[in-house]
């Protein structure tokens, strides 16, 4: 990744790196940092770098198998429309379904609400050799509960540290975690809620309140920053992607699923057993 | 399906349900029964096909996000190397992840063990609008647990009848159960095996006990026709599929799948709010 020729200039962990240089009202929603490739190339490259994101998958999913208890969780963040749904159907689409633990977050459910916010989320966390996959996220918990109102600010400011402490535990116990926040534009999302309008297949995709939410957009904007500033930890890295091209952010993800995993250095794991031995059995048998 | 000119000559519903002419004993393993085209048009239809299993999925899947209770349960069963890995990578990897509910059941574990056989069915069961899959389900407990000698006969024998009044209250609840029993000769699983033990990026999927199985061959052969003669219900019907040709099995299945889903006469759902309102209220926000 990030080398010559490849299209991308700076890889994708620099280039999309949260901080200073990444702020969200600043952030061009519609550029492709760190990538100069157009969108044919870019659909291309997301096809190549599917099969190797698929061939490390399938090594961490071995090695599950034998008893090494890493994992990956990829959390996707972001304001309805940006586009999670369609990064999971084609970034994650790119890997054999067993190897992947999936949860999408919704409003919580009254048994969810007489839990502690994080009591689903320990649930969902991704198994031995697994890739987890949040759709939304703990995260919502210091966005929406913050920007709604659902609890005093007391509350949800005490979570930043909660949760940094949270993902320090998880990452201890060998899980690698990768967090996206994603962003359209306002006109971006108008458009694409438009889209849902007008299309029958697209009906159920639409709901009024996301109109609603488009007044509160400042709000959000800022409760993601904080969110930004004060959770992008080394061990729980935020990454910051435009979505307005959708090529490009699915792209993107994929390259940082694909440094996580090369960070694990994976091998395919050592026969338990005598090959030769098995062999002769089974030429035997 | 199963219309001129697309390689079937009968639905793979018919050709492969269980009964008198599907017998385990006599099944040609490496047959294509229903299927009259080679393997290069088998494997151009599975890609084809898997476009119309992805459109239905997601129709599924909205109808579920908006209150249908419905959803569609894959239940795969076969000896080892009879390619239930495979089928769920090539015929489930063409639908979204997010609509899938994929459960891969191994050994008991201590927990499970504890419990009653279906417990851990129960917990693994789709949700509304999900597709399920089962690698492996309650039916190892009328197999391993049969052959291996794991309970005394008066326990398994009474398993059948617990086992369709278990799938009568899930198909009465709205699940559609498909369930494939997949068969391979001992001489091609002897390849499969062999094969695992050359590639080191396959040692993983070998463990020494598959070859012990292999001199239980006809016992599992008359447990899975048991199974087959006293589990095969309208309302969760087996299918009996040779798969010595992997690209057979995988567009048998996917072939099944997509029967199953037409079943559910779906539609996209009807939008639960008023269209031109919303267009209104997007337009001005």
């Amino acid at each position: 990744m990030g080398n010559n020729g490849d299209g991308w200039h700076t890889p994708a962990v620099e280039a999309l790196r949260a901080g200073p240089r990444n702020q969200v009202v600043d952030l061009d929603t519609n550029g492709t940092p760190g990538f100069d490739g157009d969108k044919e190339f870019g659909t291309k490259l997301i096809e190549e770098r599917g099969s190797v994101l698929s061939d490390l998958q399938e090594m961490l999913f071995a090695n599950g198998r034998l008893g090494d208890e890493r994992s990956v969780l990829l959390v996707l963040q972001g304001m309805d429309t940006a586009g999670k749904g369609g990064m999971v159907r084609n970034v994650i689409g790119h890997v054999d379904p067993q190897g992947v633990d999936h949860t999408a977050f919704g409003v919580p459910t009254p048994e969810e609400k007489r839990h502690h916010y994080l009591w689903r989320i320990h649930k969902a966390l991704p198994r031995d050799g697994q890739l987890g996959v949040f759709d939304r996220s703990h995260y919502e918990d210091v966005l929406v509960a913050r920007v709604r109102q659902l609890v005093p600010e007391s509350v949800w400011r005490r979570r930043y540290d909660e949760i940094n402490r949270f993902e320090r535990d998880i990452a201890d116990s060998g899980t690698t975690i990768v967090k996206v926040a994603m962003f359209v534009s306002l006109d971006e999302q108008k458009e694409r809620l438009a889209e849902r309008l007008e299309r029958r297949d697209k009906h159920w995709k639409y709901n009024p309140s996301d109109v609603d939410e488009r007044a509160l957009w400042p709000e959000y904007q800022q409760a993601y920053q904080d969110m930004l500033d004060k959770t992008n930890t080394d061990h729980a890295p935020w990454y910051v992607v435009p979505c307005d091209r959708k090529w490009y952010s699915r792209l993107a993800v994929m390259e940082l699923l694909i440094d996580a995993f090369e960070r694990l250095d994976l091998d395919w794991p050592e026969a338990n057993f005598d090959i030769e031995a098995e062999k002769k059995r089974l030429a035997e048998s």
